[in-house]
């Protein structure tokens, strides 16, 4: 890291450097003013160096440290001495540099937030001062692990062959499932582009063309209402393979998780297991489940016939599902922490009618929610189903079965966060397949596609797709990372033919085929190899792996909950000569 | 590449593998039918096998290779035997596939051009039917050594140090050279991003965010009329350094340089030349001199001094510059070529008035346009000022010398092509150094900045800031290969007291400041480090590298010389309502 204007960094020197005559620069982090002293604690990306500038030693440097404020920015010649506090909790904490000169390369104003691993900086100011906020250390520790998270991807699929390859990103509006951000073609008024949303396909674009093996770390644009911790603009590790079935790029893709996680954290992750989306659905009411807790959603139909409790005699006479989760050694929870859950379950987006509950306190004492109907035995047998304990709380919900999944998966989860479940720094990593191809739209009653049109029916369902369409399973994967889907893909169709049937099924008109999709299926008529792929959402990935609470802590410079980036100053209001050219107007303000 | 369709690919056996039981999966290059033999040549993105069918040996593969047509994908599994007639020139030709079991993966429609090195098809078939382009060979080499060029350049910049960072492409609409594509914010009715023309402010802020080494191969746009050969999207490779003088910069790039034609080309670079600003221009008329043929510009007023020729006469009375190169192996240039250089020079972007010529044809005949005027002692002190020789020819022009300059730069370039004076495979690679800091604008009259207006002065010079703007030399330098200007950079003001002086000089008022550059000056205001940074064209890089002819040729899917993708089909109309959504309307198409 030498240049011409420092000959170290402020994070290298030891005590093995003792003697050396060394230039620094960085930041001024603390000044600490004796009598005859001045401590400088200077920072730069790599360290903080202390520098004591002694009055009677050096007059022009202990003369500078009495001006500096926060952040100034400072050259320090000098030389390297031994310190007689040391700091064992400082890599350079052996030393400290007694400097002959103190050049100041620039001031600062008073910062508007502690650059410190804990600022009282809210987000908004922090956003809004991004320049600052990424000085701090988690902060760079966030964008130094970010980098280091795409040369390890890099790596991995150079070293198997895949091709990093740019798509570009003013393309043709597509009908995926969010809305596009458009571009006006200033040359071809009245047009517009679009960009991608992900870049899916130009990659199958690419298999037609014989690139067997493609990646690309690229951003991908969607223009969502904001909602959750999401981002305009975000960006994908994107891969594509052809000449391959599923089994190949679940292997692959095993493989580059099993690196990022040994290069970055230096943990070993055991095979991935694998759950059917039907597996996890039934037993953890996603299909994103966070197994770093061992509650799964347990099915007490028959377990409950003949007890003469009417919520479970109506349930059973609709064919409803009854389903339980034991939560481990919440037998005690209070009538406020249980009316909570019990609203939790009713509320509109969950609609279950209500939550029964068993509090197994002591061996021959069981509290329920249906004591006017339960017998001891009925809540032995209850208990003895989902394997409860003494000190367990017993959660039970009888509904329609996606109701009641849906309800008990998040009940788990809020139970385990509650009891804090989860132990720290485990990792629950697993693929979920046997997704079903197709799904039925509520209102309607009109079949779409799961995912999207282009992935490939398993063969071993062909049989049910005129018959039983939602029995048949995709060829498609989700890779979940501690209850976070962090990849997701496909087998594509690859042959028209198919395409077309797909189509059919989805009731597209032949118009509507070839105005979507009809660049695609012209490049399929001309020898399209069976392919398939996934891509990785990179910011959650980073995110996961450093610890952060939201994806804007692992985006250099991220846009705010309302798309604005607060730094820029972005969207702005442009001239209206710009937009004439352009051949728009505004029609609406707000 | 084994997977679970292939064990190899078409590019990998050789005669060592015979007798191995394979499975390839390629694309039929041709089929060759004999009564009792077909072979095929199965092409996959690694080469060429050969699948030799036997009627007799196997009757299915015989009669699936009857019905196979150009393109067709194929699965043949089979066994390695040696070839009776080995093809040297293709590195699977010593063996070939005699196969047990040809599966057709995919039929195809005839292509529409051919699909080999040399193709029959227009560049507008190529850009429509892209997929088809990139299976041929020459395309898929420029592919492969782009993924190989990032490669290169992300390991040497990663191993210096360099933190990879994304920036957004979301940004601030900025007031740079050319013109911003922007995009409507749907959830901000009335306000637009912009797409960046380049991160040039994002990475400065990440210099004074404390990240002192920065790099990221990204997308930029630019909406320019189209001419030459641009693209609204490109690729740069953009770096910035922190704590840097100017020669830290042109060192660790030198290096990047050097590394990429090692790896790429096994070519060892000597050290970069560096020619300044003022050299360039005087020597070879140009700041981007292609320096692979040795015609310089020989400043001649001094030797024209008393020649009785009313054009010199005249141009050394108002000091006007005379100045020639001399051309060799030209003096038996026609009547015509001659011609053509002198129409060349007069074109009006040029606007010179006419050439002197001088045709050096034997020891004591030396014809010139200006015969009349001009002895035999005068030309041979020309032809002894140029350093003439039998055989030469002598091309002069006296006008303002911009004027003679840029017009003898054009005419090295076009004597050099005439004559092939450019050997093959040869590189002159410089940096150009001591750019002006400031130009006039030409009808104003006024200052205006040669780059942009974050250069830094060089301080030797500011001395004349006040007295001679235009003598003030900047931190700027370009590096040039065989005469493109393929890398431009500079060191950053970082002080805002001198931004702002600079902004004065370019008459900027504060408000015109505070909306253009007030985000970059309040980041410069908490304490920026000395900085600086270039970026490099990676598809011009490419194309050199590769020796294409556009870089639409190393690019997957450019855009047409209209801006069109012709394969997508974009730019498109939208619908109305989704304008409405977006607050905005057509004013008018074409």
């Amino acid at each position: 890291m030498k240049t011409g204007l420092r000959t170290c960094t402020c994070g290298e020197l030891r005590a093995k450097d003792i003697g050396r005559n060394v230039t620094l620069c960085g930041w001024v982090q603390t000044t600490r003013i004796y009598p005859k002293f001045i401590f400088i604690d200077l920072r730069d990306r790599y360290g903080i160096t202390q520098i004591a500038c002694h009055q009677e030693k050096n007059a022009q440097a202990f003369e500078i440290a009495h001006k500096l404020g926060r952040e100034y920015v400072l050259q320090v010649q000098g030389t390297v001495i031994e310190r007689e506090n040391k700091n064992p909790k400082n890599p350079t904490g052996e030393i400290e540099i007694l400097p002959d000169f103190i050049t100041i390369l620039n001031t600062s104003q008073v910062p508007p937030f502690l650059i410190e691993e804990e600022t009282d900086g809210s987000e908004e100011l922090r956003l809004q001062y991004r320049y600052l906020d990424l000085r701090r250390k988690p902060m760079l520790k966030n964008i130094i692990t970010r980098a280091a998270v795409v040369r390890t991807v890099r790596q991995y699929l150079d070293n198997l062959g895949f091709l990093e390859i740019e798509t570009p990103n003013l393309i043709k509006t597509t009908p995926e499932g969010a809305r596009d951000f458009i571009v006006p073609s200033r040359l071809h008024p009245g047009q517009f582009y679009a960009l991608p949303q992900s870049p899916q396909l130009l990659k199958q674009t690419l298999m037609v063309g014989g690139i067997d093996r493609y990646y690309q770390i690229c951003k991908c644009f969607r223009d969502e209402d904001f909602r959750g911790d999401r981002q305009p603009e975000f960006t994908q590790i994107d891969c594509e393979m052809a000449f391959v079935e599923q089994e190949d790029i679940l292997q692959t893709f095993e493989g580059m998780i099993k690196t990022v996680f040994k290069e970055i954290l230096h943990v070993e992750l055991p095979p991935l297991p694998r759950l059917s989306y039907q597996e996890a659905i039934e037993k953890y009411g996603t299909d994103k489940p966070d197994l770093r807790f061992d509650i799964p959603i347990i099915e007490i139909n028959s377990t409950v016939q003949g007890m003469q409790f009417p919520v479970f005699e109506q349930a059973l006479a609709q064919k409803y599902l009854i389903a339980a989760i034991c939560a481990p050694t919440c037998a005690q929870f209070s009538r406020k922490q249980l009316d909570k859950l019990s609203d939790m379950v009713k509320a509109p987006h969950r609609g279950c009618k209500g939550l029964v509950y068993l509090q197994y306190l002591e061996e021959n004492n069981i509290k329920s929610s249906a004591d006017k109907f339960l017998t001891d035995e009925n809540k032995k047998a209850i208990l003895k189903a989902v394997g409860a304990k003494v000190g367990d709380l017993v959660l039970i919900i009888a509904d329609t079965a996606s109701k009641v999944r849906k309800a008990l998966g998040d009940l788990r989860l809020e139970v385990a966060k509650m009891q804090n479940l989860i132990p720290a720094n485990t990792w629950s990593i697993l693929y979920i397949v046997d997704f079903p191809l197709f799904e039925k739209d509520e209102p309607t009653g009109k079949l779409v596609s799961a995912h999207h049109p282009f992935v490939m029916p398993n063969p071993e369902d062909w049989k049910y797709l005129e018959s039983e369409p939602e029995k048949v399973r995709a060829l498609c994967y989700d890779m979940v990372i501690n209850g976070n889907e962090i990849m997701s893909g496909s087998i594509r169709i690859h042959r028209p033919d198919i395409q077309r049937k797909i189509f059919d099924y989805l009731g597209l008109s032949s118009e509507e085929i070839e105005k979507k999709f009809g660049f695609l299926l012209k490049a399929f008529s001309y020898g399209a190899p069976p392919h398939g792929g996934c891509a990785f959402g990179l910011d959650r990935l980073v995110m996961l792996l450093v610890g952060a609470e939201t994806i804007r802590d692992v985006i250099a410079f991220p846009k705010n909950s309302a798309g604005r980036d607060t730094m820029l100053d972005a969207p702005s209001f442009v001239e209206n000569e710009f937009l004439e050219e352009l051949g728009i107007a505004i029609k609406k303000t707000v």
